[in-house]
Formats: C-alpha cells, structure tokens, sequence
C-alpha cells in the first residue's frame, strides 16, 4: 500500500468523548507508520485545527493507552468550524503542517464538519464511528458502544441489591441521546421490569397498567430502564407522574450521566476501535474519501458520510420483543 | 461460651443497606451455630417482627453469601414500631418463636427502636453498625463505608476521564446524610480540586475564589465532590450557581444516588462485617447487652446505645488539611 | 405458538461453566411460561438426569439470577450417560417427570450427548452455546466468550502496570482448549507484542526474533498471551525456553486459570443468552430438533448438530493481521 | 515549615511495585511545592540514582496519576547500590543535582539501602512502606496491600462460581512472601474452607482432616487459599498431594500471580498514600531522618530504620480465630 501521495495523515477527535478513542488513536498511528507515513495528533477536535494546535505522534507516544478511557488528543466543540472562514484557517493550519489526509473518530456532528471541509479543499478523509451511542447507520457498533452499556448494566446491578432489599421501585435514566440502543440492551441485561426509548411509543398509561398489573405488584421490587431521550419524559419526570398517580410505590430515581463516558474500555471496544483504525488508514491510503469505515455482519465497509449523515439506526424489533417475554 | 439461658438468636437488617450486611447476617449465624444456639432470621426488619415473617437459618442458608450487596433478610422502616403497641406486638412474636436475644444490623435510627425494646421487655440486644454513611460514634468503620467510597472513587475517575477530554468542570454528589466521610475520603481519592461537606464551613465566595483562581484556571478540567449534606447546596445548587456567576466553564453535574448502595462488599467490609457478626454473638453469650459493638484502634469495643445514639462521628481534620494541599 | 404436543421442557447445563448460563436458564424459564409450558431444571448435566434429580422452575425462581456467574442448575460430566443404558435411566426419568422436550446449554461434548438422546428415543432437544472458548461453528458467539475475554484482558492490564514498572517480559496463558479466540482478542485488547495461538504455527525462533528484533529491546516491558491450547508450549514452557537462551530478559509467567470461567456476566453475554434462551424454546415449539441455536450476523440460527460436532470455529485472520500492525 | 536547609527533594521507587505508589508519588511532589521546594524523580530506584536519571517534576506532571497502578517513576533491584562505590556513586549524582533530602517509597530492602546511603552521607531520607504483602512492622497498613487484597478476592469470587457450578475444591496461592495477611483477609472475604500461612504450623494431616470431616464433605465445592510462603508446601504442592491421598475430590490449582500487583488503586490504599506521602515531607522539613513514616491507629507515626528493618508484622490472632468460626 504505496500510496505515494499521502505522507502525512493528521488524527483527531471530535464531538462527545468515548471509551476506545485512545484505541482506535493508537490503531491509527501505528498503522500510519507501518505504513510509512508521518502521524500527527490535532488537538481539541476542529477548535485545535483552526488555532495549529498539532503535534507529531510517534509509536512510542501512544503507547499504554490502550486501556484508557477518554482521549489523549481531547476533543471539543467548534462554532468558528461551522463558518467558511473557520474552515479554510483550519485547512492552512493543515498545509504548513504537510498534512494530506485525515482521520477522524467521533459522531454525526463531526462528520458533517469534515464532509464540508473535503468539498471545499479537495483534503482525503475518513470518519471512525466513535460515540457511546450507536446511533450511527453503516456500522453494527461504534466505538464506546459496549463499555458504556456494560458500564450501565454494573450501575443497574447495583441499584438492584438495593431495590430489592427494600422492595422499591427505581427509574434509571440512561444516555443514548435520540437512540434507545443504551437503554434497550442495559434493559435487558438488567432485568428490567420495563425500557422506555424513543424509536418506541409507550404511552404513560400502558406504563401504569403494566405497574400495576397482578394483585400486589407494587410490593415487589422493579426497576424501569429510561433513555435520555424519552418522549413520554425522563426518569425524573415519569417517577414523579407515577408517585402522583399512586402512593403505592417506594419510588427512587437515578440519573446515570456521564459516568457513562468514562472508564477503561471494554476488549470489544478495543478490538473494534483497532481494527477501524487499520481500516481508516488503509482507506486513505486506498483512495477512500468522504467515508466512513465501519463494521457489518463482522467485515470492514466504507459509507459516504451522506449516506450517514442524518440517519437513523434503527432498533433491533426482536430485542424489544425478548424484553417483553422476559420481564415476565 | 455457654450461656445458658440463651437458646435462640434472632438476627435482622434495618434502616438503608449496605454492602457486606449478608456477611454480617453470615457471622451472626455461623457464630450461634458454632456455640451450639439456634438462630432465626427476622423479614424486613421492625416490620418482620411486627409481622412475625421470622424464618430459621442453618449454617448452608447463609452459604454464598458473603460476596453479595444487599441483604437476604431484606429491610423496611416500620412507623408501627414507634409505637408501644407496635413494640408489644413484635416482642410477642419474638416470645412465640422463642427468640431470647436480639441482633440488629443497621444504623441509628434502628438503634434507637432496638434500645426501646430492650428497656420496655429486657431482652438482651447487640447492635452491629451497618450503613455507608459512616456516621456512627463509637466504631472506627461502620459496614458498607469502604465498598461505598470505592464505588464513589471509581465513578469519578470514570468522570474525569471524560472531564479531561473536554476541560470541563464536574460537580458530583455523594452520598453520606449528615456526615461529609465518603465525600472526603471519594474527594481525596478522586483528585478532586475542591470538597464540600456538611462539617465544614466553606461559603460559596471560598469556592468561587477557589475557581477562578489562576490566569486561565477556567481551562482545566476540575472535579468538585459534593456531599449530600452540604449546607450551601447540593451539586445540581451549586452548578446553577457558578454558572449564573460565570459563563467562563462548562459544567456538568452527577448525582451518584443509590448505586453507592449496592454491590459486591470489598474486602474490608467483609472482614469487618464478619468480625462484628461473631463479637456481637460472643457479647450476647457473655451478657452484653443495650450495646452496639463496633472496632476502634483495630480492637472489638462495646458501646451503650446511648452513647451512640445523637453523638456525631467526628471527620478527621488532617484529611481535610491534606486535600487542601493536594489541589494546587 | 401453540405446540399441544410439548407440555413439559427440561433444561440443564453441561460440560464446563461459563458466565450467562443463568440469564440463557432464566431465558428458557420464562419463555417456557410465557407459552404457557411447565419448565424443570435438570441438576448437574446428564448426572442429574441418569439420577432424577429434577426440580420445577416457576418465574421467580429465576429471579436475581441475570447477574450471578456459574449456573445455579450445576454442570458436571457424567461417564454413565455415554452408555446406552445411562441414556435409557435418564430418559425413563424424563418420562416420570412428563417432560417432553429438551434444551441444553453447554458445549460440544454436551451436545454429542444430546444427539444420542434424540436418535434413541425422539425426544425433541436444542441446544444453547454456553462455552468460554467460542469454539463452535454454526454461531459468532458462544455464551460466556465475551465475558471470559474481559477478564482477561482485566488480569493484563493489572499485569502491564508491573509489567511497565520494572521493564518484564511476561507470558500469560489465557483459556480457550483447542481456540485462540480468547487470546488473539485479549491480546490485541491487552497491547500484547505476540499472540501464540493454535491456528497458527509461529515457531519458538520467530518468537526469539520478534524478541531480540531491534537495539535495546530487552529494556522494554513487553506481553505475550499464549493460548493454551499453544502447539509450542504453554506460557510456562516458553518463558523457562526463552530464559535457556536469553539471559537478558526479566520474565514472569501468569498461567491465568479458572478465574476466566466466573465472574458476572457483561450485559453482551446476557443479552445473548436471552436472546438465544427465546429461540431455543420457540425453536423448540416449531418443532425443531436435534439442532443447536446461534446466532450469524445478528440473526437467529439453527444448525444440525451434525454440522457442528467436531467442527471448527476457525480464527478471523484479519485479526491476526491487525495484531501483528499493532504490536510494532 | 521553613526548613531553609531543604531546598530540592529527591523521590523514588523501589523494589516490587504496589498500587498507590503513584498516589504516594503525587502527594511527595505537590507537598515539596506546596512547602515551596524543587522535586526530583529519580528513575528505577537505586539504578537510576547510580546511573543519574533524574527528572524535575512540576505539580501537573503528577497530574491523572493518582489513579493509575504501577509507578511512573518506575522501579528496580540494583546490585551495585549493595557496594560502597555504588553509593557513592548515586550519592554523586545526588549532590550534582542538588538534591538533599530523600523520599523513597518501598518495602524493608529498600529501607536497608537508604539506611547506608543515610549513615555513609548524611543524607536526610523518609522511607514510606510501599507494598502489597503487608510485612513492614510501624504501620498498620502499607500501600497496595488493600488493593492487593481486593483484587485477591474479586478472582476468589470468581472461581467460586464455577467451584459451586462443579462442586470441585480449589487451591488458591495468594501473595504476601513471608507473611499472611492477603492470605487471611482474602480467605475470610471469599469465605474459605481453610487458610494456609507461614505464621501458623497447621500440617498436612490437618488439612486433610479437615477436608475429610463430615459425611459426603467430598461433594461440597471447597476453597482452600495458601499464602506463597506456605511451610506445607504451595498450591500446587497441596494439591497434588491432597490426590494422591484421595481420589475422591475434583481439584484444582490457581496461582493468582502478579496481576496481584497492578489495578487501579482502592480508595484506601489512595488516601493512604497520600497522607503519607504529606506526612514524609512534613517529616523531612522537621529534622526526620532515617525513619520511616507510617500509620498507627489512625496516626502518623515515624519509627527508625533500625525498629523496622527485619522485624515481623505480626498476623492479628483473633482473625484466624474467626477463620475458623465461619468456615463451619
């Protein structure tokens, strides 16, 4: 893979922070220079971009970082990137720096800053699915994805000692943004007596029935599962609705937050975030641009970010249907 | 060890859980065994009792166990047993299983139940202090405390990975009621830049100062540790504040809430929860009674109830002076 | 689903234990009832079939059990049912019981057991994968594999800090019997410089010359993981052969063990046990049998199992690739 | 705490590496600054010390390490330190630096360096106990030991589920060289059938009395855990001897080995850590010398080179006396 063209590769990490972003950083790097590439890390996502906030990564400088949560390159926000003046800075930060090509890890948001940024300079890019919120179509799983979920399901197995214990009813609030992905699988997981996700409509009263169904239901202990993105309201509200409703229960609410960011990653999310890094690179270096690299059906594809750019991917039916047989 | 006139044990969790009460439950009943007493366990605690949902436990019954949060007697507030009725009734039950001695895993407001019984009807009582809170005079460590500021510690450091990948500023609430332990020993431990607790006087002003100080301090990431019982505001208070005061951070905040409850015991409340389950057997045997049994300077001690019950469990000074100098 | 001929399903566990068994039991109870069938637990494999000991599931009774590691229907190896006569008493046991149909969890040595028992006496069985070793054909993922390879990769992180702190050259051995799954996985996972598997032949000199390849090598820290199904010597054998000809390293071996079999189940292994857990019972329903269940490209599978015994799960070579780019 | 003679701290580790010593590292170089001193890191101990790798470092440079196991000052046994002309050769490299005053954290051989380097030269040193075993007489607790024990009993649970799943008995070697004390605090957390330790002479023909008591004693899944420095022989010794009397058990050997080292450090081993850490800066700047700093009921405390070097911290009594209680 001579791609004589490309000589240096810029790296970065852009929008909400995940577990594995340091591995897929890592799978980068070194993959760069087996290939004989030069490497550099862009500081703060688009805002180090635009302010030449670059340095140069060696196999060395990535090592031991495999097994860290968050990012080593640190990621941010941009308001200057979304303008053309913004972008074309960044862009001649890019060129005094050699830079020729780029790989980004993050989310949708990010991903739309690089679409415009490779049609208006012509710069080779490739997009890795990093977000703990698998909401992004043309992969099975982003990066962040497992370790999140697992990191939910430990938080649920604990709230459940205590639920049970003292025969209480929790409502949990999981991230997920406008995905219930987080939710469903840390639902099931954890025995959730019900999941509320936004990809589905239970109203608040199928939740009361569901409650309140069978003679003293209310004295066993149950937890609900809530997305972030609920549109029947979040963990906070519907506790507070269903304590109105009925003095019956012994209702608790826990907001998860951003613990759910952090953390040593999972091997999957490791696993996954390293063969994407590979990809990333031996896309570019095999003319890929405008893409995204992910993973179906456990092979490498490439999607045009327009394919994926607004998107939806959408909930597996089946899980819906096993978290319904299951909570029995 | 053999004290005749006690043939049966009853043994009960009351007031929150903590983590390592079915190792004390364990204890308590491998240590009648052992000295050759039957022992039975009392459902849900003052309301078991009031109830007479009392079963007998073997030596096999509290077998796997001792990893395990929450409590298998499971645990209740009773109002009922405020009353003298409620108390006659629950000492009946007691009677017509036999149960001749009492002991109670809990913290002071179950005490204070246990301390009531015991005068009204003379039954000997020993009480094992069991709660995170660690607020108990009397004991060095109270049961759950280590595994519940472990399970603080590791979600912050999850916190800051994600704080450190985006310079932002935490707040994050702990648990601990009135007493500031898990948030200094989680503070400290976490790394944390600045930890408001109930014993301390420290006005918002000391924490704005404590800020902003520092050309470009707003740039780090910083985590603040808030206990529950601050009194200038809980995390979700004082980062409205902040923020009204300055548009200079970006600020998140979580409250940890009931998974500080849950989870696998380490060690430490393991070892502790079994050596407090068989020194409040042997203090029974030997004619304790009216007494929490607690460890001070690494020895079993005994306490009057009244010397606990209302007393406040001091907070070491010198970790406060140390997390001062560990912040810069 | 209203298969009038099976009224009574018999579940049990065989062959060695992996973690997600309980939530795929759990799975085949509750569906069972939710079809309104009787479910019993079979003890201990074909030990418990041959002696009867069989005992009735209700919905409840597989309650708080999603989490726990093991199998609370235990698993052992039984030399009696390889006999004709074995299979007769087991099955005559059955048939007391009016269970008429079957599901097992377990690994291949399990379901050759099966087979017989379906052939003899047409009693309709599936069979769930529930191995550590993700040795089967016929589905991505075995229950307990992603489970078993985080704790792997826990124990090498652990083992880096040292590792890292004194300049070693370790060799930790990882489960998996005949596969490298576990350890090409928590290899790349763990940063390993090498991944001695049974797939691949790496002789003991390329092993020396990755080692000793470039100045000063020996100063630096450095893993190996050795499948120990290693066709040139487990961890212990290699590192005492590499010492023979070196004296220039610092080496330990971890020979990690049993350890890797426990432990809760991550919300992946126990999402796919119910998920796996409701299709065997369906599958069971719409009359399949003599099959194993799994799981292809996130579909649900059946597969003979005479397509699956004695079969290979052959290791993804894109793997092996990406570890050896990786590891520069 | 002006110590105007005290201007520049040197900082290392030593020895076998201990979760926390990070921690420790953290809490000498924020005091040094605090107390407005200039610190040094000096590189693997006494090898960097005679080799003169040394570093300045700055608060930030000890910045996001508190969590981290291992030491990033890395550590290592130096056979030249041992000779005269090896100490005056890091004494050498000392004064070059101007560095005159010495924190060194480690176990007792560490302390026997320091203690020559401090009679042949002057040179004002505090040793902080920094170890897993537990073995340092003039602290309660070193640093790493409760994590070490943690870690211990997280992989005791988990061979517990699958002994329990296969009813087999499992020998477990911990660490803690000549001393017990993991051995006895994991054994009592993860509920051990029996505990095997230096300090205590139980035979062989105990062992096997003990496991052999009871009628059908032989079905029940059984843990045993052996400290490394057993006098009956290790794990694996035990085991192979225990089969060779009986064929009656299913066993099993796993030694737990250096994983027991690393981990993110608990809570515990944090603050700990950190107040020694304080507390030997503080010690230096008052005229401590060749002491060590530690913790005695809940008070620093500072005991000579001399009272500590090759004295035994004796195992607390009453915890095997409960041992054996709890193992009915």
């Amino acid at each position: 893979m001579t791609n004589e063209k490309i000589k240096r590769i810029g790296v970065f990490t852009s929008g909400g922070d995940a577990p594995g972003m340091n591995a897929a950083i890592r799978a980068v790097v070194r993959t760069g220079i087996y290939y004989q590439k030069e490497v550099f890390g862009i500081m703060r996502g688009y805002e180090g971009m635009i302010e030449g906030d670059i340095v140069k990564l060696g196999a060395r400088s990535v090592g031991n970082i495999i097994q860290r949560g968050g990012t080593i390159l640190k990621t941010a926000r941009s308001k200057e990137f979304r303008t053309k003046e913004g972008r074309l800075k960044a862009y001649n930060n890019l060129k005094k720096e050699g830079i020729d090509a780029l790989v980004a890890i993050g989310g949708d948001g990010s991903f739309t800053g690089l679409h415009y940024l490779t049609e208006e300079f012509g710069i080779p890019a490739v997009c890795i699915p990093g977000t703990i919120d698998n909401d992004l179509t043309g992969t099975d799983y982003t990066i962040g994805y497992d370790t999140a979920t697992n990191t939910a399901v430990e938080a649920i197995d604990k709230i459940r000692d205590t639920a049970l214990s003292h025969n209480r009813l929790f409502f949990i609030e999981v991230m997920g943004r406008n995905s219930g992905y987080i939710a469903v699988n840390s639902g099931i997981a954890g025995g959730a007596a019900a999941i509320i996700i936004p990809e589905e409509t239970m109203s608040f009263e199928n939740l009361m029935t569901l409650l309140t169904a069978g003679e003293g239901s209310s004295k066993k202990s149950n937890l609900i599962v809530v997305a972030e993105g609920s549109k029947i309201g979040g963990a906070t509200e519907l506790a507070k609705k269903v304590a109105e409703r009925s003095d019956y229960f012994d209702i608790k609410v826990t907001v998860l937050g951003h613990l759910q960011r952090g953390g040593s990653p999972t091997y999957f999310d490791r696993v996954l975030a390293s063969k994407l890094g590979v990809a990333a690179v031996e896309g570019i270096l095999k003319g890929q641009t405008d893409v995204m690299v992910g993973i179906r059906n456990s092979k490498i594809v490439y999607n045009s970010f327009d394919s994926i750019i607004n998107h939806v991917h959408e909930i597996d039916q089946e899980s819906l249907r096993i978290a319904k047989i299951l909570s029995i």
